[in-house]
């Protein structure tokens, strides 16, 4: 835990300095894994089933059977909370939608722009220590919602072969029923190649570990799209003095228990504050479950005292975390200050969580910085906005001269041509 | 020029595949361009500069003088030309603005996004055979109404050092005063990196040869997003027995002027269609100066009959390219069935060059297939769409018990921690 009390402006970008990912090994040996499924196709996914996941699985599809027998495992009550959650989260990715607007630029001249879906997308799901089902949510709901025809689930076995029922459960619950038992660099290998099971996508989402990150990057070279590019999830905290030091802790725990290279800033205004929740953490992290990562998490967060809440939101800025939390009293006068976050969550009662799993915005959001150049996913991320435009002969004619004399001035005569054979 | 008559539809794929691009050789030299250029800053453009464009350029940054002298040399003409397709361009993309929409999807949960530009970005723009000061026009307009703060241009000078005057015109039109004497891989590179005239930006724009396609995809390495990966460009037309063989002619061939590498593909459901327009094209290419890259380009284009329209465009959204021009007299009706195209051309007055200069649409666009899962450059191209949500204390209550549900099933027990101690 490093403290740094009203650092100078000239050291903010050093101190907030996020560990550089190291790229060359992973990228080897995700190289190698796309070649051997390339080669191999199912065969090398049921190695690598066996050698990364301990599981001996006789088939890669996930079987209808597996998914309505998964439907008796989730609990009522569980059941029940994806539902409440998923109807958030398809109000507030429904509401993305866009009407087609036609745009007369001159007299004759109309141009728009039309949605259509990204036709055959795939979604990976990390296994591992915690089973995301929540991210089925956050990917397949828009996938839906766009009209996405082809959606392809990936995600590991353990080792008994089998898929977390609430997964599956979730899954069916949005639509999806080609569902695939192979995780890490081998799934997303599988989704850009195509296997004898596994269909090929044209645009992939999903979390992962840094072999998933790395194959994802990868699979660009292959003509596939992603989601964006990833590094670990970051939470970065404005309070004031209005702040609760226990709100704030807890928030920041959340973000430190996902692992151990979670990235966890708190800035305040206010001594008493950044001690008292400095306190809050070492109480509330003893009873976590998974305080290990936590614990290791926090060894390389930041907590920064700074004067004004308008300097706070300025380092974030430079920052650029996926979470932002504004723990302010009057938040509302500094949402147009926040340039670059994931999300933004306000006030002491719109907690992380609440975005991770059911207010109705998305979790798949830009780290590492990319909140400066990327958006999180959202309904956008799975359409392709095609521009359409009609000219009538009036309207070539308005418009005729300013495309000739430019075409000409770039020396493109057959552009002029294709002006002037119209209006001869 | 390769015809094919009545071709099976499990030819389709092969038959208009389009050639494989040779990628590791240049992003060997990419890579050393790149090294070179964070090793010596701005001396590394300078000798880049004498070796590349054969030009001895003092200073790498366009002066206020040289700007303003270049707008004495740009015809009258021309300048209201430009500022024609000024005007259209700016209506069409400031028509993409969205409002901000507050969603309560439960109540007392309060979502919506915001948008904020990209705080830094740069334009490149290619010198060469055309000084395409038309895509400063694409690519200055939407940063400038989506409020970039830095707009950095860069594009190589002559062999007298010079930058070409309508280029220079243009972008001082769109309000843009850092411009820098740089081509290829190295602009690309001290964008990504920053020199010390140079400022390092978050995005990248704008087309180029191989080697700048190259650099822009090793610049995402550094964190720097791109507008999107590139090949050279297409156009595929589709005319129906109402189609005119002269302007279907004129619009492949001014896609087929562009470069010996540019994509042409020709379908239609009428023999004498095809007879004519192949006749037009041989006529009409002879009189053109650039008929060596219209040649070479149309040795591999693809001249297609097929029995209907549906199947036609069934064939298209296979190959899914940049500019797709409908020479149809129902147009209309086939609108719906259009899945993956870049920007489309309706009707017979609709010609391409239109789009590419001043109708209003972008004319960055996605070529080698990526119609199938990226958009054109747009106003989005130039902004992050962040998240907000406020949850009251009661909207804290209501929807509380769901994420402490899940949270609980995801084995993330900070996250239930989160809502538990706020309700306490």
């Amino acid at each position: 835990m490093f403290i740094h009390r009203y650092p100078q402006k000239s050291t903010w970008a050093e101190l907030i300095r996020r560990p550089v990912l190291k790229k060359e090994e992973v990228s080897e040996i995700v190289s190698d894994i796309f070649k051997k499924v390339e080669r191999e196709g199912d065969q090398a996914l049921l190695e690598f089933s066996k050698k990364f996941d301990s599981a001996d699985i006789g088939s890669i599809s996930v079987s209808q059977d597996e998914i309505e027998e998964a439907e008796t495992l989730v609990s009522e009550e569980l059941k029940k909370a994806i539902q409440v959650a998923k109807e958030n989260i398809t109000l507030f990715h429904a509401s993305q939608e866009t009407e087609i607007q036609k745009i007369e630029t001159m007299k004759g001249v109309v141009c728009w722009r039309e949605n259509r879906a990204v036709e055959k997308v795939g979604i990976y799901i990390p296994g591992g220590t915690a089973p995301l089902f929540s991210t089925v949510l956050m990917l397949a709901v828009p996938a839906q919602l766009a009209g996405c025809k082809e959606i392809v689930l990936c995600t590991p076995p353990d080792k008994s072969g089998t898929i977390n029922p609430a997964i599956l459960y979730t899954a069916k619950l949005c639509g999806i029923t080609r569902i695939f038992k192979t995780g890490g660099a081998q799934a997303v290998a599988a989704m850009t190649i195509g296997t004898e099971s596994v269909p090929n996508v044209y645009k992939i989402f999903g979390p992962g570990n840094q072999f998933v990150v790395a194959a994802k990057e990868y699979a660009q070279n292959y003509g596939v799209a992603i989601d964006m590019p990833a590094g670990p999830s970051e939470v970065l905290v404005i309070a004031d003095e209005y702040a609760v030091p226990a709100f704030c802790a807890a928030d920041l725990l959340s973000q430190a228990e996902h692992g151990s290279d979670s990235q966890v800033v708190f800035i305040t205004t206010d001594l008493a504050i950044l001690n008292e929740t400095i306190e809050e953490i070492h109480s509330q992290v003893e009873k976590l479950p998974r305080n290990e990562f936590a614990q290791q998490s926090l060894d390389n967060s930041h907590f920064i005292l700074l004067n004004t809440v308008e300097e706070a939101v300025s380092l974030s800025n430079l920052y650029a975390p996926e979470h932002l939390i504004l723990a302010l009293n009057d938040f509302e006068k500094y949402i147009p200050a926040v340039q670059s976050a994931g999300s933004v969550f306000l006030g002491n009662y719109s907690c992380e969580s609440a975005g991770d799993y059911a207010s109705g915005t998305n979790h798949t959001l830009p780290t590492n910085g990319f909140a400066r150049n990327y958006s999180g996913v959202s309904l956008d991320s799975f359409v392709k906005k095609i521009t359409f435009q009609h000219l009538s002969k009036q309207g070539l004619q308005n418009l005729g001269k300013t495309i000739k004399i430019m075409a000409e001035a770039e020396g493109l005569s057959a552009h002029k041509n294709a002006v002037s054979i119209r209006l001869k």
